[in-house]
């Protein structure tokens, strides 16, 4: 399979990019080619520096970068040729199986909706991240920040989303789908997840086991926790946040490591028509060679079309 | 001063509340004189067991019981010889200085509305708790869940409230307020924070210093940390998820400790014409002491009459 890496995203970019195909080439299943994208003398030259051969890659050209705190939209339309846009579009006509950046999230992920478009009409595609789970498993937390205010009807298509990502990537035949909310019973909560919740209760498409509190992020109550994009990322970036403090305090075992956005690989897309996946802002080396591994999972599972299959069925 | 304890509170009451009386008149100061609320019998039999004198303290009978899971209002509504109502009904008499439980939150938060009411019209009380910082100090994060929906007017009444108990109880005499948002940027987040940060944007009646993001929880960038109780409620108890994992681990220090609820002595009701606080529903005697020594800082600082002034000052 062919994944294109965005040469451009990254705060430490583009060393981290190269740091990172040096470990993906040592490390990563051999059936994956990389396809660089962005300024080709760039390329050549990082790659001749790490002493990497450039026919192991496809190299395409797209000298345009977005940077971190431009606007994400105007940015994507008033730079076709960045490697954000030019990837998509890439992957967009199957020249690559799959894209993966640590670029502006917002770009990524507004450019991803218009060019790839969603997998059907009427969904709100949204970004998640793995949850470790105190039994050694991953659970799968979306969305966490895509969509700022959402719907009762947007929170039942994450249960959707998050339900196919347990199912076929962490292969767990039967997720338990979990409303994030402020108690346990029905009636408690503000007025979406409420409404949410009575959308949820007969469900066929997913096995809902009803509202989970934020006590029970970590244990194995719920495997996907579906809430709207706001809270989603407050609660991301705190666990960053306590993971810092645990670091800092020289606190730090297997669990809390799993935690290390290093390992985590990124916040995939989730609701578009092709396997796109979003890294974070600050990744190094290894965290950009995870990104590749999961998205060359995400590819090599089909997912997208597992997920436009799942949401077809209930239109 | 005299404090009113509520003896059939808590998961594990009576018995923690006697725990908690015999930690009091050890360790605190001997001006707080305790009114204890409950079964008169019970009271005297659990002092005479702990021998404690029972003319130390004032008693008052209250025989009925507010359970954990009854629904709080009708609760407090049908049983007015609960501990509860008359210790609610004490205090608005001026009987109690400061009235403390770790019973049935959504009961004690709605009785103490009702009874005690407001210090200004249209404004929302709300539940508060201290986050620790990195740097030694404490910060306040508020609403944690009294209210399930807000408007930008309850949050920022919110402001003006977290502010009183900075400056007038963790003795800060600038508070830094920030708005808990998903991106620092004015035009982020989702409706409610936009429409908020206009509101606070101009305020001379509290130091705002914008949007701050889930990872900057545990920094000293703000001291008063704002959001809708939906999404407070949530990351105080994924805090204490967090802190749970720590323990089991094995991983402690001084600052992961302070995340142990016994320490911080549980939530004000900050809105009200007087002063309540909440204790965490599996509080044992050391929480119950904390809990009826932040009831007495909040009674000596007179902290909701100089919240009524706060408020009044913008009416």
């Amino acid at each position: 399979m062919n994944i294109g890496l965005d040469i451009a995203g990254g705060d430490f970019a583009p060393d981290c990019n190269f740091e990172g195909i040096e470990l993906a080439v040592k490390n990563l299943s051999p059936d994956i080619r990389l396809t660089l994208i962005g300024d080709e003398r760039v390329i050549k030259e990082k790659l001749a520096a790490k002493g990497l051969d450039e026919n192991l890659f496809s190299i395409v050209h797209a000298p345009e970068i977005i940077d971190m705190g431009e606007s994400p939209l105007k940015a994507v339309i008033a730079k076709p040729n960045s490697s954000i846009a030019v990837g998509l579009k890439l992957l967009k006509s199957g020249q690559i199986d799959g894209f993966a950046s640590a670029g502006n999230t917002g770009a990524i992920f507004g450019a991803s909706v218009i060019t790839l478009g969603t997998v059907i009409e009427n969904i709100r595609p949204c970004l998640m991240t793995l949850v470790p789970k105190s039994n050694g498993s991953y659970g799968v937390l979306l969305d966490i920040g895509a969509s700022a205010d959402s719907k009762p009807e947007n929170l039942y298509q994450f249960a959707v989303l998050g339900n196919s990502f347990a199912k076929f990537i962490l292969g767990n035949p039967n997720p338990k789908i979990g409303l994030i909310n402020i108690g346990e019973e029905p009636e408690k909560g503000n007025e979406l997840v409420k409404a949410t919740y009575k959308l949820m209760v007969d469900s066929s498409d997913f096995n809902f086991i009803g509202n989970v509190e934020g006590t029970e992020f970590f244990s194995p109550k719920a495997d996907v926790l579906v809430c709207n994009g706001f809270t989603g990322n407050i609660v991301v970036k705190l666990c960053e946040a306590w993971y810092k403090v645990c670091r800092k305090s020289g606190l730090n075992n297997d669990y809390i490591e799993q935690f290390n956005y290093e390992n985590q690989g990124g916040s995939p897309v989730l609701g578009v028509n092709g396997s796109v996946v979003i890294g974070h802002g600050i990744s190094n080396g290894k965290a950009i060679m995870n990104m590749i591994k999961l998205t060359s999972e995400i590819v090599q599972n089909k997912l997208s079309a597992k997920i436009k299959e799942a949401l077809s069925s209930n239109e």
